[in-house]
């Protein structure tokens, strides 16, 4: 790669969040850094995009190296529009969080995080969702700069494969035990509505069941013992196993 | 199954669009029909959650048979709140639809459509999404309520594996030529945003590109050749392929 790296990052928290500058911090250790990100939280935004509204993209901050866009869409909108709008080549990585909460298992389908990851993949972009299992909106993230880093160095030297991201879970320790790369566990989310007093109103909260708590290839295995949870995801969600049962239904409805 | 199948539907078109009136008159020759789906469109919603606004849901329509809500939330908190507020046993199938637009190759990502159905899925709830590739609010559903109607038969006798749900996307036709079982076609969308006059806003469009427009066994290909395409879609979005190449990154990591 000639010159520095060009690198992108988003989140779903909002530019403002501590997560999104740490990383920032890290990525400007490896080359020129553009942020665009959603200008609040946006968490459990998914792969929501705005269709029918329009969406402002604002600078925040510039200085050698660095620029900072608020945007008022998705964290998949931001995306977009700094692949299109911002950036006048295709960056080399694009990077996404820290979020604050993890998003593995079934939990990456809501995750604004993974989303911009997604979308990214979509551009063609070699990208790396991060986030810590945490509540806190204030926390130490140097226990994970290094696996950052790490992860950011390999994928900027190797590439990733076409419509392959990566999706990557810190457990909230003192010292991460080591890495693994592994796949998404089997979980559900229930108990998931707290009614409020004025009857017909809900309030989302939920609690995450691991299905599989004992399968050490999995994420959630990953970070129950201490080390960071290393996830390939492939935008391509067709289930082969599947497709060829399929045949028979389609037989039967000729 | 004893007594008549319970069946949810849902939608990101909102509960009063003619696409998920067409599929509640459909689904109520089949079973006893509850309709959870949003006050208003939610197009472009994919998995979105609320996570910090409460949600409303307020019952709209009752007669025998058929119960209608309407819900203030996103299409996923429609079944996240139809399963565990309004059902008192889980249902039997679940559909969505049948969505303006279609929500094949990729652009499934950004689906409310598909985002209710997976959520679905993670309700282990058997169900499918259907879409209709049109830009009409108004459009003619007759040449496709017989596969809708086979499809949904044969998943209320046979049932889905765990962790799959399916994609249903029908061409603008006359006549359906057929039904096709396939995979999600390799697809990007480009040239997404259309400046606005005021400098800094931004409208989201977009042209989308089939990346193997050639290939067979694509839901692309089917619609392209008159036929529904029907997707099987797993929760489990983990590249395999790439697991065991990654292995090497994480020992360069050690």
């Amino acid at each position: 790669m000639a010159g520095k790296p060009l690198i992108l990052i988003s989140n779903d928290d909002g530019y403002q969040a501590q997560g999104i500058r740490v990383l920032t911090d890290l990525m400007t250790r490896l080359g020129d850094v553009v942020v665009v990100a959603p200008d609040a939280p946006r968490s459990g935004a998914a792969c929501a995009i705005t269709p029918f509204q329009p969406v402002r993209l604002s600078l925040v901050e510039e200085r050698a190296g660095l620029r900072v866009y608020s945007c008022s869409g998705s964290p998949v909108d931001c995306v977009k529009l700094a692949s299109e709008q911002v950036v006048t080549r295709r960056p080399d990585l694009m990077v996404s969080g820290i979020n604050h909460g993890d998003n593995a298992s079934i939990s990456m389908h809501y995750s604004g995080t993974v989303g911009a990851v997604l979308e990214a993949c979509m551009k063609d972009i070699p990208a790396v969702a991060f986030s810590l299992r945490t509540r806190d909106q204030q926390c130490d993230f140097s226990p994970y700069e290094e696996v950052i880093l790490q992860v950011a160095r390999q994928v900027l030297e190797y590439g990733l494969p076409s419509d392959t991201c990566l999706n990557v879970n810190f457990p909230q320790v003192p010292k991460l035990l080591g890495t693994s790369v592994c796949r998404m566990a089997r979980g559900r989310w229930i108990t998931e509505w707290v009614p409020d007093e004025e009857p017909g109103k809900f309030h989302l909260a939920g609690e995450f069941r691991n299905l599989e708590p004992d399968a050490p290839d999995t994420d959630y295995w990953a970070m129950d013992h201490g080390m960071a949870a290393i996830c390939p995801l492939h935008l391509d969600m067709t289930d082969y196993d599947t497709l060829l049962s399929l045949e028979s239904l389609n037989n039967r409805m000729r």
